[in-house]
This record gives C-alpha cells, structure tokens and sequence, in this order.
C-alpha cells in the first residue's frame, strides 16, 4: 500500500470517533442521544430534500460536502451546545485547531480540500454556506418539535432564543423560515419551549 | 405550512428511524453495532476522500447521493448482511418495494428523484454507481481488518467470500482493489479471516 492511500486510510479509520461524540439533543424516539455522524447523514438528506427553497440557486453539491465535513472537528473539539453562549465563545478556535490537527493525517491536496470546504461553511460568506448552515441548524429544530424536546426542556430553552440563534434561516430561505416558525409555534403549544 | 412541505418534512421525520437499524458490523473501537445513518456518512467521506480513485472521471456529486439514499430501504426492509446468502435471494424485490413505499410519503417531484437515484445505485450499469457500490462494500471491510473483526469471526467469513463477493471493487478502480487485497491479507494474518 502507497504511502498517500495510508494516509488516507488513517484518516478515514480516524473519522470513526464521530459516531462516538454525543449531541444534546436526542434522536426523534428520545430512546438515547443523538451522535454526530449520523446527524451529519441526516442533514444532508435534509439538503436533498430543501434543496429547492433555497434563496439563490444553491450548488447542492457543494452543500452537502459542507454537510458532510464540517463536523469532523468534534472528534477533537466535542460537540458545543448550541445555545451555551459560554462555551460557544472559544468554539471558532477549538474547531480551527481542531481542523488544522485532523486533516495533517491527509496527503495534501485532500487536507487543502476539506479545510476549504470547512472554511467556507464556518465563514458563512457564500449562499452555499448560509443554505448549509441553515439546514444544520433546522435539524435539531424538527427532531425537537416533533418529540418532547428534550434537549431545550432540559435546557430551558426559549422561543425567543431559537428564533434569534437560527436568524441565519431568514437568509437562507422564506420557506425555511416559514418552516422552523411554524415548528417554534408548535413547540410553545407543547410546551417544550416557554 | 403548505401540503408539499408538510410531506417533505413528513419524510425528513420517517428518516430518522435509520439511526436504529443495526448493522452486522461494529464501530472501529468495537463497544457496539455501526447503525446505518452513520454508516452512510462514513461512506460518503470515504468517496470524499478516494474519489480520485474511480476507474473512469466518477461524478463524485452523484456518487454521493447513492451512497446517502441508497440504504434508506432498510427502515422497512432491515439490514441483510452481505454474506448471508439466503437473505440476499429476495433483498432485491423487500427493498424495491421499500423505496417505493418510503417515497410515496414525498411529493412526486422528489420521490421521482429519490427513487432514480436508489435504482441506479441498486443496478450498477453506470461507472458511478459501480464505484458508489465499491466504496459502501469496502467501508465494513476496513473496519474489520482495522479491528477484531467480530462480524467476520462470528460468521466464519474466509478470505475468498470476501474477494469473491467484492468484486465490484476491481470494477471501480484497481487502487481501491489493491487496499481491498491489502486489507484482506492484513485479516488473514490477524486471524479473523479464514
């Protein structure tokens, strides 16, 4: 085996920690927390299916490449909640290290690209980016809304704080923001937000 | 919310059930199953990454799409493991008729799309799909061979049922034959190939 396909491998093999970083939120059942891996496959299923609402014609191909890769950071960073305003102040650096660490297990010019990808999604400059991060976002949204939400009762999360933290949706797309308004609406009648 | 996004979200929900099908195969560290949502992810990095591999130019935006979509049958039809010769006789015809349920619950614009791309994955008459197929059958392979391989020493899987039943890979792109081959003899000196 070529050096370049070991270094490939090794990040691929290194990639399976993934599935082991626990996220708040639970899957739609609330049997157990969801991971991060899966979350990124269903994101980009998600990405699939919205792909039309978006603002501007998004690339849905490079959407989902930033679907796919922009969480690998959490192998070395963990997962930040999305609404700890404390531990989301340092997250840009943590996941930048995080980033610069993962992908020197790359041959270079796959390094170069999923920092590219990484970037562009975290820099949120470019409507492929805004789209990408939109759909991230909506996810826990819905498997909230559509359960007992247990990741904003324990957490005592409030309408008012989905609205304004997923203020990138607006960007994004009218019927996406119509969408997670109308999940924020079915929650307060829940109760799973106040 | 209008009737088309209420049967895309409806759809988006249904997904989630593909974080509870247990695959025959473990995580890399071996603590429990690999569930098929994080299995698809992990492929789809994995052609990410080894795109540059495919026989011919692969449309590595297509192939991604297959590998995201093509395992959603499972929701109705479960996991087949791939050795299992008299599970596979009737796959085909449990998941055809999955896809065409699962899609039933999109508008048809979508669930047209959805279904083109489980059909291509599924029939390998395009350069994508074989590579798409090559990338998704030799993921559980690396995961064994970089590990007990408990879903092979618990099957009395040998060397020459994976050779045989992956080649597809030799298809897709000597490179990736040659890893396949690599890891198979890392296996069978490990032990946990006969």
């Amino acid at each position: 085996m070529d050096e370049k396909v070991k270094k490939q491998l090794e990040f691929i093999l290194e990639l399976d920690k993934l599935k082991k970083v626990e996220r708040k939120n639970r899957i739609l059942d609330e049997s157990r927390n969801e991971n991060t891996a899966e979350h990124s496959w269903h994101s980009i299923m998600m990405a699939i299916i919205f792909a039309e609402y978006g603002n501007e014609n998004v690339d849905l191909f490079k959407v989902i490449q930033m679907i796919a890769v922009h969480d690998i950071v959490e192998i070395y960073a963990g997962d930040t909640f999305f609404f700890d305003e404390k531990a989301n102040q340092d997250k840009y650096q943590r996941e930048s290290e995080a980033i610069k660490k993962l992908t020197t297990i790359l041959p270079n010019e796959n390094g170069d690209n999923i920092k590219s990808i990484w970037f562009e999604f975290e820099h949120q400059e470019t409507m492929d980016s805004i789209f990408a991060n939109a759909i991230d976002q909506i996810m826990p949204v819905i498997l909230n809304a559509n359960s007992n939400g247990l990741s904003w009762t324990e957490n005592n999360i409030t309408a008012k704080q989905v609205e304004a933290k997923l203020s990138i949706v607006k960007k994004a797309s009218p019927k996406l923001w119509e969408l997670l308004k109308n999940q924020i609406n079915i929650s307060i009648d829940k109760n799973i937000l106040s």
